[in-house]
């Protein structure tokens, strides 16, 4: 009777979306118990391969956006299919002399990589390094290690992908240890922090040391970075030096990406752009009503849209891969090694469009991570030993309000029509003043997962709990309350 | 090494709490395999009893927020000791003539309630009744039944608590039908909702219809409701009327709630406020930078805090009951039924507070419900036969920003203390205007579980779903794959 005419979509990642006809609303509830479905997903054996998902910024805000906007009120996301679920608390840690730091609320998206990189915590813009200046050692880790460095020592095959600068704190996070996530390439380093210059006996900029890991296979923007020369003013680029570390493949496009088809001929460091990559949708920018106010005839299509605007979604130039097309690729090269792989992929401009209050742009950036989750499930299914997990680093701005609610007088919102064809609003209130930056958020963040060892994740964790999770646990003393926290009540 | 010292607390409800040593930082992750002890926290059985905690506009960011100020960094409340997690998504209808109806994204507490005490969804305003006026026919609950009434049927014991007046949209969507939820009393009702007054031949005034339902224990605010004339100008009250259909236990306060000690005396209907109960803690109000920069000299422990700012805790008179108090009440006197019991309870002033950016109003009322959880914990481990669901009907505005942070000009923000002895900051910025109510935020809620069915909830489910488990489900169809939706992939 009651009945939602929905586009319920079932996304698959770069195997596209099947289109399925309208949702019952009235009587839309589970009817029957799913308890031996969950308990049939539950393996507590070490999974030998493991992918993990950062959506950068992905709170639960930017994810419910995302579906309704994307796959309607009805319809589902891929994460939404995974048997576990928790949430996780990514406060960081306040700068100090130590040894005891206060806590940081709401941190930047360096000292929350470093958590699940390596299951310690820091302070702002540092990364996979401990949160005292006093503490650091030039050429040191900082007894920092990162779950990508442990399984490479272990003989698994290795891989880092982003649609960020490969050299952004996120995919740094697992290769690198510094104290300024600023310092991404040689110059930047003999910039901003000298000290830790190759040539002045520290571990280099991020962009070297990710050559020194070896990791496998390397894949996003950043290009420039990697431009610069190894010493001031040098011919050598990090691209140069990376070759001679064992990175012989380089492509530059997606069709030199598709064209690489194994890693016997070398290790691949794909740079695909300049800085970070180009988003999925065009961008959309939120406004205030005062700007609104101020501007009568603005375009719906490039400002705060409206019940009729729907996103562009072709952005991206056919010579950058996607995130899904990098993932598989990724999945494919590494998935050949016998003791299997772990893979960091990232969603980055989510982030990145939700500070700048872009509202296609950031709900773009969340559907292909989702795809690019596609990816990785169908390769799960085929390879059940795989652990997947998919999570936040932190949360941020953007709210979805009242359709027809206006907020404070500078905070942005803009409006769009979902698939559902209804009009969703969303809100921008963190910035100091209109076009600023708008800033992240301390709420708890999604953390789902699927495979082996899933079941950790959980409840509420701690983000540097992912890091023995991708590490593979020890098995459990006995039975007992499920917690690893003392239990209520005693 | 690095050490927090943090004021781990692990809140038991009435009975208190106790305070822990330092939490390790630099170490703090699990290493221990726990799929074993979830496993055997997963159950199939038909639940013998089952409790609803709703924290209404309890999202992910007023959870985190309670948890920060009253625990800590490394703290935990009690509803993060509960095994299974998933997400509701909370869309209501648009009005429309039907029968299809589009998605409001962000709906009110009305159609939310409906949600899960019904399974079917509704348009905002409305309790428990269908979508279209066309369709409603008075002295009809339009199909709509609720998870109360079923249970009630059955022979159950049922008990329904709140901390706002108990004719309230949460508490009304299980024990009222009525197209509006502004016709709480019979005055209200003759005013705004003439059709649905019994003298009409509807079904009353939501206080009419708690009367008419005949659950077992009913506790909150609301004295003002229920004492209005049943009929227009008459001296027979509902409170009379109640009183007459078996409700001669009628407590008013916390002394006369702990004297009754069992239903064969008679029903119990204790209102102990004339509308909303008072909130545990004291008001701290938000403040835009505007509004500061106009007031110089104004109070940091009333307005906007400081980073010396802690809340006033000792804020409801000792007249009124606790919502632990009540729960425990409510939990002693409905487990005398052989058959089991059902009771909702709900936290419903971290919504009202929320609304007015009233910050430590509202973390108040989140841990008094997270205490109220620890007095339903309790009973749990003794009586493992018991559900308990915790949740939200929808989130909400606030958000925790960095402590150095100043939001656009007109959003309201505060900043306090937490027990970790670091500053947290708290933005509201959906009101249209300074001091202007904030608005209902669309992000899907938490949802938590512990109990038989307790993994039904698990992943991102539908708020229409929790009805199914409410009620009990049936046994499932074979194993396969977890979910209740068509799988990925086909």
């Amino acid at each position: 009777m009651l009945r939602l005419r929905s586009r319920r979509t079932l996304a698959l990642g770069a195997a596209g979306a099947v289109a399925l006809s309208g949702v019952a609303i009235a009587t839309n509830y589970a009817e029957r118990d799913r308890s031996a479905q969950l308990k049939a997903q539950i393996d507590g054996h070490v999974p030998k391969n493991v992918i993990l998902f950062i959506g950068d910024g992905m709170g639960d805000s930017e994810v419910t956006l995302a579906r309704y906007y994307a796959k309607g009120a009805a319809g589902r996301l891929n994460m939404d299919r995974l048997p576990f679920r928790g949430s996780s608390i990514h406060y960081v840690l306040s700068p100090g002399p130590g040894p005891d730091y206060a806590p940081n609320y709401v941190g930047d998206s360096a000292p929350t990589a470093t958590a699940w990189s390596t299951g310690k915590r820091t302070v702002d813009g540092r990364v996979s390094q401990g949160p005292s200046s006093a503490l650091n050692v030039p050429g040191s880790n900082d007894g920092y290690r990162t779950f990508m460095e442990i399984a490479r020592d272990r003989g698994k095959a290795t891989g880092n992908v982003s649609t960020a600068e490969i050299t952004d704190a996120t995919p740094a996070g697992p290769s690198a240890h510094i104290s300024q996530r600023a310092c991404q390439g040689p110059d930047d380093t003999r910039k901003t922090c000298p000290s830790e210059a190759k040539e002045n006996g520290g571990l280099g900029s991020i962009a070297e040391q990710q050559a020194d890991a070896g990791f496998d296979v390397v894949l996003g923007g950043g290009r420039n970075r990697y431009a610069q020369p190894v010493l001031a003013g040098g011919a050598t680029t990090v691209l140069d030096y990376a070759r001679g570390k064992g990175y012989t493949q380089q492509p530059a496009t997606a069709d030199d990406l598709a064209k690489v088809s194994s890693l016997r001929r070398g290790k691949v460091l794909g740079l695909f752009s300049k800085g970070n990559m180009t988003t999925e949708y065009a961008p959309l920018q939120a406004r205030s009503k005062a700007w609104q106010d101020a501007h009568p005839g603005f375009d719906p299509q490039k400002d705060a849209g409206s019940a009729e605007t729907t996103c562009v979604e072709t952005n991206r130039p056919a010579n950058e891969p996607s995130l899904s097309d990098m993932t598989a690729k990724a999945i494919e090269l590494l998935s050949k090694n016998r003791k299997g792989f772990v893979l960091q992929v990232e969603g980055a401009s989510i982030d990145k469009r939700d500070h700048a209050a872009d509202v296609c742009g950031q709900i773009g950036e969340t559907v292909a991570m989702d795809d690019a989750l596609g990816v990785a499930l169908q390769f799960q299914r085929r390879n059940p030993d795989t652990l997947i997990i998919v999570t936040a680093d932190h949360s941020h701005t953007s709210q979805m309000i009242n359709a027809q609610q206006v907020p404070a007088s500078l905070a942005a919102y803009a409006t769009l029509k979902t698939v559902d064809g209804a009009p969703i609003r969303v809100a921008y209130g963190t910035a100091t003043e209109e076009g600023a930056s708008h800033g992240h958020t301390g709420a708890q963040v999604p953390v789902w997962a699927i495979g082996p060892q899933a079941a950790n994740i959980q409840g509420t964790i701690d983000q540097t709990d992912i890091f023995g999770v991708l590490n593979g646990l020890r098995p459990s003393r006995g039975s007992g309350w499920w917690s690893h926290r003392p239990a209520y009540g005693k």
